[in-house]
């Protein structure tokens, strides 16, 4: 690279981050001043009052008021409560996301359930081919039980595949390893023209980019909370379940916490209303106020604001890569269209691995998805414009240096 | 009652306090002299260095190490570890046991399985008639799916219900109503006779008395961690899967935790040895490593001691309640013979929800289970003899006063 295009790459960044209404979200954070943070698709980072939050969680409300915190404290209502606050980030009016288990869970509860609305006579499920393993492995655990078969389809091969046997369709918003955004609306569409119920996995969306789930008519969504929404490791998960689906919604996990009458104890299972019947088991009361903390980070934010800041951030940290990087040395994997993209850069690279190691030595933190894919993630709320040229600027030096091979 | 009774049962009591070889036990908890807690059957009691801990995990393992504490903290491998520290407590051998999920969502995966590992031809699913609501809901769901039949069957009743058509039985170890201890040993034995797999609910029995999984050859079993074992509000579950059983252990939820290589990241689904085969999704450790610190209150205590001292406590505490309470006024429902007896003693009574009202109001905590029962749970390692006393001493004042009604 030259030296002029580096200055002005410098002096752009901080030009961006002079102007960037979300620049002071940063302070909120535990961030290291001498690092980049790049694998906020992963785990985000902590919010820095949040243990603060969870000491009192601890020590009077479990400590001091022991059981009666499931009244006083809120616990026995927290999933929905946390829910609720999530709703919006993704695009939800209250009353349809409910914060429980994990993400694999869910799409357990959602794919079977999916596959009960759509009803009898439809025997196939098709599942995003490019998937998040886990989404596959569970979604064929369903269609074992229920009889159902998979289809694994690449998402924009789905308007194909659809037809009269499909009885629901697991996609993602994101894909993990491209950072590829793929189309909800239209896909959402396709598959209820074909009389389907479409279930959509937002781990890589929620928090990044808006997801739009009650204006593009999702039925069904399963989410986790521990990525851009800073929940913390293995934070739960949540489904979310349409309205007008709410009283089809035939939970395989029909758990006391699910009951109409859960302290009724009675021998006969009977749902309750709304989204209270995505709950399982007792909720974990730690990590869920954990995260309930957590999302006060985003007091004040709209998605939208993240969305213009993550595709300014993404767009530039490409545009540095291109003018430090040894030519040829690596490639974009992630989509060039804004309309096509997540809130990730994926960079394919001969010996990804001792790469993302020196990286990492050097305090630029993203990771490596096998065998060649250098993932890093952009969170709008803490990373600025000046770390995406710093990251890109240590990239093109450990490429052009002897770590590789 | 007689001063001489009640003076003579406060001295017993503080006598056998003093020779309580676990009394100095109830310093290592959040707890205050001027109330008895008898509730940690539902919510163990918070141990006093657990929100240190936590607060480590929060600002150094997440705050500072971020996404390099899933190796560097150990956080990767902890559904293992803390099992094998559960183990210990529950008569297991190391590598069963496997920290993960709720309790509810433990018992469908351990049905699913049991009646997969009991093959073909068998299509009756034994419920324990008088069990934890959840737990019936659940087997109720899984048998739906495998197309298996529920037959609801009183514990007693068992043995004569097996037969050629049983594949899984679904028993509480402890019945969380009555307190009534069942016959773990023969029931395991009666069900293996038949040719069945058994399935223990040991919630209302793990931390509080013997359980002997692998001595009595208990084929798959799940538990909760926060009564007995004090790990917080709603802390993850997990399921026992005897060795001889985990090769065949084909859970309904292959999430990609329990995928033999999980960052391989493969379309294909291959179960990974050992009780890691009973993980699903991603790990929730916040909770999970509250539960790990809260477990340091074992350290150097046997199940045994536990046991011995819970017999003596509610032994006590049902003598105390017999001199001290207006005639006639409650009964037990717990059974008087020790080897019938879980680690609470359970009360019928009329007007119970005011009595309980009233009891926790002046420092009594117990918990209700309707229509009539007051449940009180005596855990060794933090309730006393002159805490048993003094509970049953307000339990007659409260009975013989003016709020019942």
């Amino acid at each position: 690279m030259s030296e002029t295009s580096r200055d002005s790459l410098r002096e752009r960044a901080l030009v961006l981050d002079a102007a960037d209404p979300l620049a002071a979200r940063r302070k909120l954070f535990a961030l290291d001043d001498d690092g980049v943070y790049l694998d906020g698709n992963s785990l985000g980072a902590l919010p820095v009052h949040v243990p603060a939050r969870v000491q009192d969680v601890l020590t009077r409300q479990w400590g001091e008021l022991r059981i009666r915190s499931w009244d006083e404290s809120g616990w026995w209502t927290a999933p929905e409560r946390i829910g609720d606050r999530i709703a919006p980030l993704v695009g939800a009016a209250a009353g349809q996301i409910v914060v429980s288990d994990s993400t694999s869970v869910n799409v357990f509860k959602a794919v079977v359930a999916a596959a009960r609305i759509a009803g009898e006579g439809r025997d196939e499920i098709l599942v995003d081919a490019t998937t998040f393993p886990t989404d596959g492995y569970i979604a064929a655990s369903a269609a074992r039980l229920t009889g159902h078969r998979i289809v694994p389809v690449a998402p924009a091969d789905v308007p194909a595949a659809l037809g009269p046997r499909t009885a629901a369709v697991l996609l993602n918003h994101v894909d993990y390893r491209s950072g590829r955004l793929h189309d909800l609306p239209g896909l959402t569409a396709a598959v209820h023209a074909a009389g389907a119920v479409v279930v959509w996995d937002l781990c890589h969306s929620a928090g990044a980019l808006p997801v739009g789930l009650d204006e593009h008519g999702v039925d069904l969504a399963v989410g986790c909370t521990y990525k851009y929404l800073n929940g913390g490791p293995g934070s739960p998960a949540y489904p979310y379940v349409a309205e007008r689906h709410q009283a089809a919604f035939d939970s395989p996990l029909p758990g006391w916490n699910s009951h109409a009458d859960p302290f009724g104890m009675t021998p006969d299972y009977a749902p309750a209303d709304g989204s209270v019947r995505g709950r399982v088991g007792t909720p974990d009361i730690v990590s869920m106020l954990t995260l309930e903390a957590a999302l006060d980070v985003w007091d004040g934010v709209s998605v939208d604001m993240v969305r213009a800041k993550s595709l300014a951030l993404t767009d530039f940290f490409l545009e540095c890569v291109e003018a430090y990087a040894p030519a040829g040395r690596v490639t974009s994997v992630t989509p060039a269209a804004h309309a096509e993209r997540g809130s990730q850069v994926a960079l394919r690279c001969d010996g990804a691995e001792p790469v993302m190691r020196r990286l990492i030595e050097r305090g630029v933190v993203g990771d490596l998805r096998r065998p060649d894919v250098l993932r890093f993630g952009f969170t709008p709320l803490y990373v600025g414009f000046a770390d995406a040229e710093r990251a890109a600027r240590i990239l093109a030096e450990v490429l052009a240096g002897d770590t590789v091979g």
